[in-house]
């Protein structure tokens, strides 16, 4: 089977009837089936398959003579943000078990032992940490920090795991896996649009702007909505709108260099009754910027905004930061030899995060991104055509070929 | 039993862990629950009771050689706003029944039949339209209006109905119903914050302010929050600040006497992720003022800016309203004869909206409010005394008593 076809075979599973797109999130029953599917499939591709202790999947190709390390490892992730588009991580997942299988078909000999890896919860859309797989794998994240999370219907990621068959005990750094990867390519469809105007289907990273998520809670007081005088409200709805002026106002005004931005997506109101003052508002900042004090020069207005704004209306405010991804530089040389491969394709920035952006601190690593028209991402309408998308699988199977 | 140990005995029905305070929402569980509970507390103190056709309840007690209408009606409705106080709605009952078991006990001969009524959906929490119950009586609300509306989870209406023993077909006007109730007297704990001041333990309501409720939907495109450029962005969360905004501005600048009041207390953002640009925001707006046309000109302000706001961010905007109630004078003969009775007590008025104030443009209608230390409604910390409880229920047994 094809990328094309394999992505055709999931599409049914974590539809979102409500947000359209898909919603798959870790461990969910959609996140389940997704690896349960990738299980059977790399299986019958004659891969062994795995979870490791950070419920990260890992689907081993070695050579006949047995085991050659440290390996080469492709893959990405098969969960989603809310309502998120079909192409995201799949994406590099699908992409990468073709490449095995054309490489297998067309009789390749591995020098070195090739993996394919299923990242787990790479969008923090259940616990609120981006990249947890590779982030506790390799220690950026540390245990305790994951065992403490909960997702927003109050179930303790500790007990999530356990009822998945992954110890919440041995959770954290595994350097002996670390020690197994020589280095790691992944594949994903391109967010933003830079390789449409060039007329390029495919292009390798450069760097990911540097980026973190903080949770600002804005208290106040809870009231009847038509019996509460204007002047004795302390609404923090009213101080999260400002709030999220500034958030925007705060990325405009940044200096063009940093080429800052920041967004408010999801917002919590309580007790969200039409007719009530809301009691207490949460809001989440995403933030990213070229350099990591760009990213913290940034937060320090929004801070510095929210707490006026509170002040203002008798609210207060705490900010707290969930996580921070310091700015990643793919590897050069390791860029320049796929480069070589590949003939000569565009080198492009990128301000999304990946789990090969956290592998990058430890390991040499690259990105492959295939082409997105309209460059949409995290929505239903991000798209890659047929033809790029099979281009991307004869590009990755190129680089394997080249790096196994 | 008094009204205290009423309200003791349905306090742990509706509990919500999340926002605190209860949530009794239309026929859910525990809506259920508390009909359940009025129809067995009613029975046992001799009252014949009857669901109509709206979902309301009503409990009878007749003179002793049959009914004589046009009857007295006293009570109020058992459903909450999310996360809401003990008192809103259930006082009224509760009250209701203590005040009957008084008279009772006193001996009292009836000349008119009396009724404790319950309201369905008063808050509107549930399907979105306050006071559902008496509007649909009286026919302010069409049914096909009501049997259109859907809740937040896309249960309809007219299936909640026909699951809970109402006929959908049957809902609607229901004019010979409406013919024997003579008046109607509703018993409620302040909201605001009038009587304390004054160290008055009981009120007369002069006035409810009009008052309704307008659904914006902001649509803009859903997309990376890493990877899009500021310029390209179309986010309905900037423009939905704007909208907050300017919901307060024009309620700040309205005419002093307008004694307007406009809050947004509900926010739903799609998809809802943390690092994704959402693609839609839908936001609801109370608005409420002493004169139709004062409301009228602030949703008219607030739709305005935004109009303005969403094109400014590349978004579109649509505003649905939910409901509109005109102001309500209450009935200056009857609330004239109870201030008699009572001695002499404040008149207030009010900026919430009840279903005696609905009754009131078809039958003689009044209210009682009693004492709220702080004013706060809608929320947890609303609160009476047990003395001011006891004192609101001895009021409504003199009021029942001159009247009945």
């Amino acid at each position: 089977m094809t990328a094309l076809q394999y992505l055709r075979e999931i599409d049914g599973i974590g539809r979102d009837p409500v947000r359209g797109g898909h919603s798959r999130h870790l461990l969910d029953d959609a996140d389940r089936a997704l690896r349960d599917w990738f299980t059977t499939t790399a299986k019958n591709l004659g891969l062994d398959v795995e979870q490791d202790r950070n419920a990260n999947l890992w689907a081993w190709w070695h050579p006949a003579d047995g085991p050659v390390y440290p390996a080469v490892v492709t893959g990405s992730h098969l969960d989603s943000v809310p309502g998120g588009g079909a192409l995201d991580g799949p994406l590099g997942v699908v992409s990468a078990l073709d490449a095995v299988a054309r490489l297998k078909a067309d009789g390749h000999v591995l020098e070195r032992s090739l993996a394919v890896v299923v990242f787990a919860e790479e969008e923090g859309a259940r616990f609120g940490i981006a990249c947890l797989g590779s982030r506790l794998l390799t220690g950026v994240t540390p245990p305790e920090t994951a065992l403490a999370l909960t997702d927003s219907a109050g179930h303790r990621l500790r007990d999530v795991l356990a009822e998945n068959g992954v110890d919440p005990a041995g959770i954290g750094p595994d350097q002996d896996r670390l020690a197994r990867i020589g280095l790691i390519l992944e594949l994903h469809v391109e967010q933003g649009r830079q390789l449409a105007p060039r007329d390029e289907p495919i292009g390798l990273a450069t760097t990911i702007l540097a980026h973190g998520r903080w949770k600002l809670t804005i208290t106040g007081r809870g009231d009847h909505a038509g019996s509460t005088e204007l002047d004795s409200r302390r609404d923090p709805v009213v101080a999260a709108a400002d709030t999220i002026k500034a958030v925007r106002r705060a990325a405009v005004e940044a200096p063009a260099a940093a080429k800052a931005r920041a967004t408010v997506g999801r917002i919590n109101v309580t007790p969200g009754g039409t007719n009530a003052i809301a009691s207490r508002v949460e809001l989440w900042l995403d933030a990213r910027a070229e350099k990591d004090h760009d990213v913290r020069d940034l937060v320090a207005a929004v801070t510095g905004a929210a707490e006026r704004a509170a002040t203002d209306e008798g609210c207060a405010v705490t900010v707290h930061e969930e996580s921070f991804s310091t700015r990643v530089a793919f590897d050069a040389a390791l860029t320049e030899r796929l480069d070589g491969v590949l003939g000569g394709v565009p080198r492009i920035p990128t301000g999304a995060g990946h789990d090969a952006g956290v592998l990058a601190e430890f390991v040499p690593s690259a990105m492959l991104f295939v082409r997105n028209p309209e460059g949409v991402s995290h929505a239903p309408a991000e798209t890659a055509s047929p033809e790029d998308i099979e281009r991307g699988v004869v590009a990755l199977t190129a680089c394997l070929a080249e790096l196994a």
